[in-house]
């Protein structure tokens, strides 16, 4: 049976409606959920690690006396990376690379202190520095990422965070070697088989067996979701991820197999995946039409994949490659291929968006893994204001100032005058001492 | 009656404790506000224009027939700066001057868009843009902050934000002359006379006359706090302030009287500010308890300093400016002076802090007024993760990923590889469909 995918075009009379519908998506917030988190993250919080391990037992049916037991030695994680076969284990190291390399440019390009002085000898600039350790949340059980591990890790180990811990639920013991083995190559420092609220709780507060971290990353469930959101404040934390979006904008002359397989690679993911395409040729939404329909039957997760494109994909005909734009900046997307011969032509029109792939030969999932960006992007219209993850995420900056004598002449008065005008006057008058006609 | 502040030293037995004790601050959730905070933002969100009036006529008693009477005109701003008197004028713009060309180097140094080709002339960067628009929560009521006006709205302007809007309450209708000229020299878009939990929720969710904005930013008591907190995800917030800190990390050679002062300055905020001094010199702990007494009296603000001081404040005696530093660290302070005739000495041990103040004449009420560098700063500890308000909090960071056709012959090999593993085989295929002795 044919994918019944929605077709809209922005000439139609009721485009807006149709299209407010497309992108209509809330996270339901489960009050269940949210008081199960609460109660397991305060017991942890007081009661460390037994309660960890009472929770670990019980979800993951792991039972070990100690906490510590749950602790991957590091020559497991080496061992994972060695007994993997040499394809793969190349093609994570080649990725890792990759990686590492486009976040040591971000780290040289933005990351670095920076400071100057004015004429009056008074130095003004930030110090920027790593934070002092990490945790990252990989997720476990059926579907597993090393690819999210090397995502979030390196990035934090070019920043220079002095520990990275990450802590990957093992339900049942099983553990996944590609996992293990992403953690080896990207320079984790300790592991944990630690999962759900409890294991964002122990890396929040520590316990006797996890130490506190300063920041915790990386997807999970709505339980870690429901988890980072509370412990927020407490510990910093990455954005909470919505499900997984790409937005093709198609002049009409890349393969529509290739269109229809890159929509496809975001329908795998989950049934609330969104793919949708924008194009101003009738015809060539009608090839990719035809490509979605003649390709499924292949793919091995077609069930997920066409729930995903008939509940939440789109095939959006626009009067312009300059409309499809415009529509691009209202979606913010995830992720945004810009199928084109001419990219450079585009790029500059888009204002909104995680990750920008140009070009026909750019397929999202070579972002995915192996170009260098990170793949952890701002979802469901927060590209708005968020941005992908990246060094800048595990650094922190302390503003400089060094207000010399001369400055704090000048200075002074300014900042007495207005610290008065707040009633402030103890501003007013430390801004004072330290003028010279007055302390002499 | 002399201050009774507490005094420490870290060589006492009981040390870790009482330091602790010191500390410990947490933020009581107070549970009948979130509940009208979310009863609140949920009728404004329904109803719009119609809940903003009348919550505004009964929170802040002033009665309007539209919301469009709440707007000031831009003329209103700029007649507000006019009335100053001179001296205040000159301040504010001195002020603002200042604070511009700092977030303007800010801009230069590490906002800037970049890219870069590899061999096989893949492009891969980022490319940085403003917010479209944004909303600065100003408090208002009793106390008015002109100069948290100037640090919310000049890195956005910095940034290139398209629009600003200014909130902040009237109540009563009274309106301060700073901080509406304060605005006008910030470059503030539109303004209106709008506050609390119904302010947040127009600027998120916009109503027929406020326009929904991306990022909300500005400090507000603890209906502002919790709307803020509630509304993050559907728009950007920066961090929840809690009280204000400094620390002041002393050798000895700076006049007693002027870090007396510098304590006081916080301790004037409020009384659940905390004002600490550590310093490896006794009898200079005791010429600044003496001259804590000394200045008290004369401070119009003396109640909330003594209560501030006695309820949260430390003069702490270390080991050894070493020590001193450590301390800092787990301290983790909002303002940290290094009152010192050596403070680059120091300044390196310092990893976690809002804004590090260097040397006897950097009093902190320079900062926090006019030297340039933001005043708008993590507190509570929160400096191990977070950086002070900048101009890249109005901006955002989209990937750039170009692969060239010799490119995704090499990605294409290893993404599939890794899909593969991930049992993600539609990501797989898209980057095989790449793969030129598969497609010809």
């Amino acid at each position: 049976m044919n994918v019944q995918i929605r077709q809209l075009a922005t000439a139609d009379a009721d485009f807006d409606t149709s299209f407010q519908h497309v992108l209509h998506w809330s996270e339901a917030t489960d009050h269940a959920i949210e008081q199960r988190v609460t109660d397991i993250l305060g017991d942890v919080r007081t009661r460390g690690d037994a309660a960890v391990l009472e929770y670990t037992e019980r979800f993951d049916g792991l039972k070990a006396a100690s906490v510590a037991e749950f602790e991957i030695p590091r020559g497991e994680l080496q061992a994972a990376l060695a007994s993997l076969p040499p394809v793969r284990r190349q093609a994570l190291e080649a990725a890792a690379d990759r990686v590492r390399d486009y976040h040591q440019r971000q780290l040289e390009v933005t990351g670095r202190s920076w400071s100057y002085r004015d004429a009056d000898g008074t130095l003004l600039g930030q110090k920027v520095t790593p934070l002092d350790r990490v945790g990252i949340y990989v997720p476990g059980g059926k579907a597993q990422y090393p690819s999210s591990v090397l995502m979030n890790a390196i990035p934090a180990k070019v920043a220079g965070v002095g520990e990275i811990i990450m802590v990957v639920p093992t339900p049942g013991g099983e553990r996944n070697a590609m996992v293990l083995a992403a953690a080896a190559v990207a320079g984790v420092d300790r592991a944990f088989t630690l999962g759900g609220a409890q294991a964002v709780g122990a890396l929040a507060y520590g316990t006797a067996t996890v130490p506190a971290v300063d920041k915790i990353t990386g997807p999970g469930n709505a339980y870690v979701a429901s988890a980072k959101r509370r412990v927020f404040g407490k510990v910093g934390i990455d954005m909470i991820a919505g499900p997984s979006e790409i937005l093709v904008l198609a002049d009409g002359t890349t393969p529509p197999d290739w269109v229809a397989m890159d929509l496809f690679s975001q329908a795998e993911h989950d049934e609330m995946a969104q793919s949708i395409l924008l194009c101003p040729d009738a015809a060539y939404i009608a090839q990719v039409r035809e490509a979605i329909d003649r390709l499924l039957p292949a793919m091995p997760r077609h069930e997920v994949i066409r729930a995903s494109l008939e509940g939440r994909g789109a095939l959006i005909l626009t009067r312009s490659m300059e409309e499809a734009c415009e529509i691009s900046n209202r979606i913010a997307p995830e992720h945004l291929e810009v199928s084109s011969t001419d990219p450079h032509r585009w790029e500059p029109l888009l204002r909104h968006a995680g990750a920008i792939f140009l070009g026909a030969f750019t397929s999202e999932s070579l972002g995915d893994y192996c170009a260098g960006p990170n793949h952890v992007l701002p979802t469901s219209g927060t590209a708005r204001f968020s941005s992908p993850l990246g060094v800048y995420d595990f650094q922190k900056r302390s503003s400089l100032i060094e207000v010399s004598e001369a400055g704090a002449q000048k200075l002074g008065t300014i900042a007495a005058e207005l610290a008065y005008s707040e009633g402030l006057q103890a501003h007013a008058r430390a801004a004072e001492l330290r003028l010279k006609d007055l302390t002499k």
